[in-house]
């Protein structure tokens, strides 16, 4: 199949799924409890999908003060200049993104359109990189969420760790028990952040510009000790580029929306096209803003403040809590403990754990995809299984609470490790995107498609080009102040990744079907069947009366002689019922069960090799763990023991006690568990066929 | 069955097992590995079944003395009363259970002698007073032995507990790994510290008598404020009373040979009592030598070292570590860091680690006897099987480790919680046997026979007595210093075993077969089959191929289409290979698995009720627990969900992979595992058909 035929395929696939929802619909109207997934209109889109990058400027600003603070407070004036930087660079990654957006209206995030334009190594480069940002995105956005909360709430700041890790645990657990998504739970607190901060920027100006009110920072009086004085040359640019680096903190999150497009009302590319820059515009306003008015209200920090900030010519001491650059703002321009301040506390803080929050949906979808391409357990593949989504968020917050434990829920230290699987990701998703174009512009004849296209490329390849500038620059100036950590991380995964898929692969061929109608080596001629029988009560019964059913070509019932006594006793009743199913009894001198049948199966099968045996177990159906410890742990072993032991078929016929409705009613209640994130998700979709050809 | 025709009944069993142990040792010699397994001549049995009532004279003196410095050094006078005491009762105790081992040559121990004569309530407060006794052998053991190896190597004593959790912590390495035990393990620690201890006496008294010198115990020139001058009266007697309790502790593990009988040679019952008695007469005489030893050598010990010993009228504070009476006394005779100094506390600590090992035997022994009558998990009744082990060991070692945290690993204070336990099963055990003895006498005629029960008799019932009359004694005496906790432990024991053994009675009833030779409530009338298929491969060719073979009523192929491209291959490979059973495929909005399978299975039981449903499943079998992660966990979610489902049969049809192989030889390896313990246990032992009886 060429690739211009799979694409077309594609396309009629994801046509045929977006032009008839009406299946799925119909099938979501059985199910009341699913009514709340419907489509996204832009304005709950937007919170939906911004609340990641949005509220990254409620760090990325500060970052930015932090590094260029290294040279002292006159390399301040250059952060104008980085901050024209970062616009420049988010302009760039949003356009690009909106060119995947229309590309792959399926929803193809980072990792598929890597994968699908650049191979398989390139897709999961990406998606180790976005594993690791999920994590980080958990501990840097919860950080940075308890240091907001934090300049109102002081007892927070005091008890940072415990704090952190306590939000973690909270958030997990919600994942876990499939607390239900609404637009509004995303909505309200977004809107009001956003409010927020255009409401501080408005006044701020107001109050500059306008009342010529002399706005102070908190920490204006301040003295900065440089670590490097009159910084030139060289060390200059290098430092400016570390401080670019850190501003690109604002980047993050992102790509969120181009994985979500099914999710948008119709017409959905152009929907998130369109709420992409809106979130675009959004930020670098934001971003901008708290720039300026840091620069307007003489808002000073350092990377060590204890050493290098001086009050009256005193240092401060280990004692302060710096606090973050846009509570200090809100400081200067609301007042100090004022309504709007603590209000836009909170709210910053509420972003910073939804976007935490984001993570928790998106690592396990990941999961799931990279499940399907058989890098991870396959079983983590079935969407919206519990089991699956649960081992991903307790893998996640594991994850996350280390690193907020090793590195104090310092957002500050975090920040160095994140930036740099984020543009990973950007980049080659960037080039991948080219190559995208490339192999579309080799077909197509329409003009007016190919000046889009060749547009479109040009968007990606610029993109590629500025965000593989930016991971270079993040590399050479991050490296050693915490990337390498990312890295390894990324790494981890890439090993771990690879080493499943080549067990997966491995597998595959061996127990790939030989051709030919007709396999011999596998297909035994005769069946065997027995029954183990420790009692005569009703599970014994009904699993002889299956037994006999399935008319094998032979059938005993099979007994192991531990008590001579209960044996006797055994015996006796079997001859009294006129059971018509011949009670072989083996003996058993050290009392054990598992190795004489194990041993008798296993003469059997000498006897006559190419007969399987079926043995048939009736096992006890029981409502709690506990009464689980107490029955059926022989059948269970000896269950594990016969599966190594060839030509065997082991059936269980269930007998189910009074108490087992108890665990049957759990059974359901699990089943109809809410997987989390399925608001952002959109409809059930099916991945492309130009992704899953990548897979055999 | 009359009581004496059960007894009857029991010596046949007993005597057919004991007459011809060929059949067992023919079964034995196809395993080399366990020739090891033979009977005990006495010079081993003794120290088998000896080092935990022989290594309780290294504490048991002390102890008294211990009580006695409470009213100061004067009423150290009455250590020999307390010593004469002692004796009387041991030698009453050992009379005593020369009656059990003859009676019960099956090896009763007090549980089942309690259970058969006094009914269930005895017999299992009789085993949960054992069940506490193992675990505190264990604390208070291990206690102890640090203690005296501390007396010559100080580093242990300064890391009291931590050394005393390291020694836990080996003896359960050792016995979860099943290390093999052979006599001379045994023997070669406990004749030395015998030897040892006689060297001691022999050499003091030469060294007092004839050579006429002054031994000096290294706290000869302490003294002692009494914490009550000049008690008298009441309170004299009560301190006495407690005095005699603590030394009572030397009789801890009397009991150990009546539950051998069956590993000594033969007369099995004759060498056993020869035994006993040798052990009485060994324990009495190095008691009382000990006793006789410190009161000549001016031991001083006290209760609260640091408050209550002065020396040169200064308190000696809490850097004393006070020793041991018995490495005392051989400091005084042999001279202290001498080689038989250094010999004695080194075989000392040895024996008291035997001791402790004692109790990883009994433990799971016992637990064993007590699942077989259902009070404990089934699966624990099988002799040798390595589970049931592990859970036993594990318990043990949590429980006493626990304890040895708790108490500090201080003997003295663990002490107090020993003794009540040893005493309820002694009481309990004779007062059955006078019971056992009554019913023999309402039937027997033969006036010998009946004059060596009468007697029997008269011996069991002092010995119910006098034991009754410490219990009470020890309770009394010891109930605020700790014996309510040993009280609250077989309390919780007992607890537990009740609701097991009610759990299992509810299950027994409720799954007993209904009488009459058919029923039809539980016999469905025809089978239908589905094979559940994921792709075409060698598992899922075989698993058709035993459906095919099986000739159930119906059979079809089931597939859930969690993605179309790959349903569509399946569907066509399907075609192409002309398979000839009818694939039915089940559609899954949302790439669920089990949940379909379920619902169409639940479908198909609707429509036809009476008939029984048999789904079939392909099963990877891989080596590496890390693979099965990788495979089967949507089959084991599946076969989970379905065992709640009524009228299903759930068949696995393993395949197994090239790296099975490794877990098959783990497996092997595991089987061949040896119990530990098996040299006291002696040959595969039935259980009186007395006992069994009981159960239903």
């Amino acid at each position: 199949m060429g690739e211009p035929a799979i694409e077309r395929l594609r396309s009629t696939v994801v046509s045929k799924l977006t032009d008839v929802p009406k299946r799925i619909l119909i099938g979501r109207a059985l199910r009341s409890d699913r009514l709340g997934e419907t489509l996204l209109p832009k304005r709950i889109a937007l919170p939906v999908f911004a609340s990641d990058p949005l509220s990254s400027v409620a760090y990325a600003p500060g970052e930015v003060l932090l590094v260029l603070s290294i040279a002292g407070v006159t390399a301040y004036h250059f952060s104008p200049w980085i901050a024209v930087a970062v616009v420049v660079l988010m302009f760039t990654v949003v356009a690009s993104y909106r060119q995947n957006v229309h590309a792959y209206p399926s929803g193809g995030g980072d990792y598929e359109v890597a994968n699908t334009n650049l191979g398989p190594r390139a897709g999961l480069t990406v998606a180790s990189a976005l594993l690791v940002d999920y994590v980080l995105t958990v501990a840097v956005s919860i950080s940075s969420g308890i240091e907001n909360l934090g300049s109102a709430v002081p007892f927070v700041v005091e008890h940072k760790v415990l704090c952190a890790i306590g939000v973690i645990v909270l958030l997990t657990l919600m994942n876990l028990r499939g607390v239900k998504e609404s637009g509004s739970l995303f909505a309200i607190p977004t809107y009001v952040f956003v409010a927020g901060v255009f409401t501080m920027i408005a006044w701020g100006a107001f109050r500059g510009l306008v009342l010529g009110d002399t706005m102070r920072a908190p920490t204006a009086d301040y003295v900065i000790k440089p670590e490097h004085q009159g910084l030139a040359g060289f060390a200059l640019v290098f430092l400016l580029l570390r401080a670019f680096s850190s501003g690109c903190a604002a980047l993050t999150g992102v790509e969120a929306i181009s994985n979500g497009v099914p999710a948008f009302r119709k017409p959905k590319s152009k929907n998130a096209a369109t709420t992409l820059a809106m979130m675009g515009l959004l930020a670098v306003t934001m971003f901008c803003g708290i720039i300026a008015l840091a620069a307007t209200t003489d808002v000073r920090m350092a990377e060590n403040p204890a050493r290098d900030l001086f009050h009256n010519g005193v240092p401060i001491g280990e004692d302060y809590v710096q606090n973050p650059v846009i509570s200090q703002v809100a400081e200067a321009v609301f007042g100090k403990g004022s309504f709007l301040f603590i209000v836009l506390a909170a709210a910053t803080a509420l972003v910073l754990f939804l976007a935490a929050n984001t993570a928790y949906n998106g690592f396990p979808l990941l999961g799931s995809i990279l499940a399907q391409d058989r890098y991870l357990p396959r079983q983590l593949h079935t969407r919206g299984d519990r089991l699956a989504f649960s081992n991903g968020i307790v893998l996640l917050a594991g994850a996350a609470g280390l690193l907020v434990g090793i590195y104090g829920a310092d957002s500050t230290r975090l920040i160095q490790l994140y930036i740099v699987g984020v543009f990973v990701s950007f980049t080659l998703s960037q080039t991948g995107m080219v190559r995208h174009w490339n192999r579309l512009l080799a077909t197509e004849q329409d003009q007016t498609k190919r000046r889009h296209m060749i547009r479109s490329r040009a968007i990606n390849a610029f993109g590629a080009f500025f965000t593989g500038l930016v991971l270079v620059v993040v590399l050479v100036t991050k490296f050693t102040h915490g990337a390498w950590v990312a890295l390894l991380g990324m790494v981890i995964f890439y090993a771990t990744m690879t080493a499943i898929r080549k067990h997966y692969d491995r597998v595959a061929e061996e127990i790939a079907a030989p051709e030919g109608p007709s396999d011999d080596s596998v297909r035994p001629s005769r069946i065997h069947s027995v029954v183990l029988i420790s009692k005569i009560h009703r599970p014994a019964l009904r699993a002889l009366a299956y037994a006999k059913l399935m008319r094998s070509d032979s059938l005993e019932a099979l007994s192991v002689n531990v008590d001579p006594a209960e044996t006797k006793a055994l015996r006796e009743e079997w001859e009294r019922r006129g059971i018509d199913v011949p009670l072989k009894v083996l003996d058993s001198p050290y009392r054990e069960i598992t190795r004489p049948i194990i041993e008798y199966v296993k003469g059997l099968r000498k006897e006559s090799p190419r007969d399987a045996v079926s043995v048939i177990i009736p096992e006890y159906v029981v409502g709690h763990w506990y009464e689980h410890l107490l029955h059926n742990q022989s059948a269970l072993r000896l269950k594990g023991r016969l599966l190594f032991t060839p030509g065997i078929m082991v059936t269980s016929v269930p007998y189910q006690l009074q108490s087992s409705e108890a665990a049957k009613r759990r059974a359901r209640r699990q089943a109809e568990w809410n997987a989390p994130g399925s608001v952002r998700r959109g409809p059930a979709q099916v991945r492309s066929k130009e992704s899953t050809e990548h897979k055999s």
